[in-house]
């Protein structure tokens, strides 16, 4: 209880202000806190407000505003991936993923709570939200890769990386964000070229694409950059060519 | 109601064998039908018993069931694990996870309910199950590889490919289990190569991992066939060198 905390419940809001008001306030404590650790009266108190007023806008309780902030936080991740389709394309992968694990640092526990399962406040919608999140990022990556009609190993190879990066990245959160965001992403960008070369040693899709990825790269750009950390482990393979 | 599911009730079973012959029916039902859609009088009738029995056996119902399955299965996965620690690594890691797909293919439908997430039956505990098979494959491959104590880097490239392998399974039976089993392996096994080849080029401890793998690879071999298969594609890339 702030002292201010009144004053401001009696500000003329709009009905939409108010419904945004609450919502943010609720995805700031799922942003930090375990559903589980987050009441409607949590939400009033931070948003300055009554409870009834918080039933008044959210008739379903938690688990309505909570479906609410997932929404809000998903529409925020997909704006994330946005990237203008210019320049090498492993560097605009590297420009999105920057932007993805700054929004994961900046919503923690909600995050980690999300994706980990379990979660009373979990259901086939929450799912549904989170996977449509998912296949937007494959979207984006495919229309920068420049492949309108996907095959099954070129899509599976891209939704196996989507999926191991949210594990790096829960790991990271574990971890308490470390390594420091600029390395897990480079690591994350490396994953990326490394997965789509291995497809492409067994799909002619998948080789056009990295074929036309290498062509935009330069020496002093991310893949010649792992190539050169690369080459020196595996140069003791040579007895296997 | 089949004519001789009265008869098998009246069968003599132990405690033990009562409840093995339960699990096993249920473990049946979850593996091919998604748990909202198995009732107990499901089990009941698979296991040719009445309901009052399942519940003396189960007091806790179809969640009990499921997650007395559940952990059955997962014993039955961390099983598919177990390789003794001779030969090649690589190829070890194939004839794992060649089981495990296998396990994961005879289980379609429940494996699909577990890890899509969002079921009415997935609790905390349910998921720290999942989550206890996830620990073992790290576990055991860390030993294949000779690693006692794994540094972060090595542990969260071992850890994203298992989540990758779990998100392939998930499409794999999602595209009726194309493509083959076989070739799915294959490519799950050069991403783990791909994977590890690329974290050594960033830290020392799985460079070292690396060497040692490739030390034990044959010109016959899946590192081997992996190479001359990519190296094609990405010899137009010398320019970035």
């Amino acid at each position: 209880m702030t002292s201010d905390a009144p004053t401001r419940a009696y500000r003329r809001l709009s009905v939409e202000e108010r419904r945004s008001q609450l919502l943010e306030s609720a995805l700031t404590l799922f942003a930090h806190r375990a559903p589980e650790e987050v009441s409607l009266d949590d939400v009033a108190e931070a948003a300055g407000v009554s409870r009834p007023l918080v039933y008044r806008y959210f008739p379903g309780g938690k688990q309505q505003l909570y479906e609410a902030a997932l929404r809000s936080a998903a529409d925020e991740l997909r704006g994330c991936f946005a990237e203008p389709p210019q320049g090498p394309l492993i560097e605009r992968l590297g420009r999105a993923l920057d932007r993805y694990l700054s929004f994961v640092g900046e919503h923690d526990a909600g995050f980690s709570a999300l994706l980990q399962g379990g979660s009373v406040v979990e259901t086939s919608r929450t799912t549904a939200i989170v996977d449509g999140v998912r296949r937007a990022a494959a979207e984006h990556i495919m229309r920068h890769l420049d492949v309108e009609e996907p095959g099954p190993r070129l899509l599976m190879t891209v939704r196996m990386w989507i999926t191991a990066v949210e594990a790096a990245s829960l790991i990271w959160l574990d971890q308490d964000k470390r390594p420091p965001l600029d390395e897990l992403r480079d690591g994350l960008v490396d994953h990326f070229v490394a997965g789509l070369a291995v497809t492409a040693g067994r799909d002619e899709q998948t080789a056009a694409v990295v074929r036309s990825a290498l062509a935009l790269e330069t020496p002093d750009g991310p893949v010649a950059s792992l190539a050169r950390r690369v080459l020196p482990v595996v140069a003791d393979a040579a007895h296997l060519l």
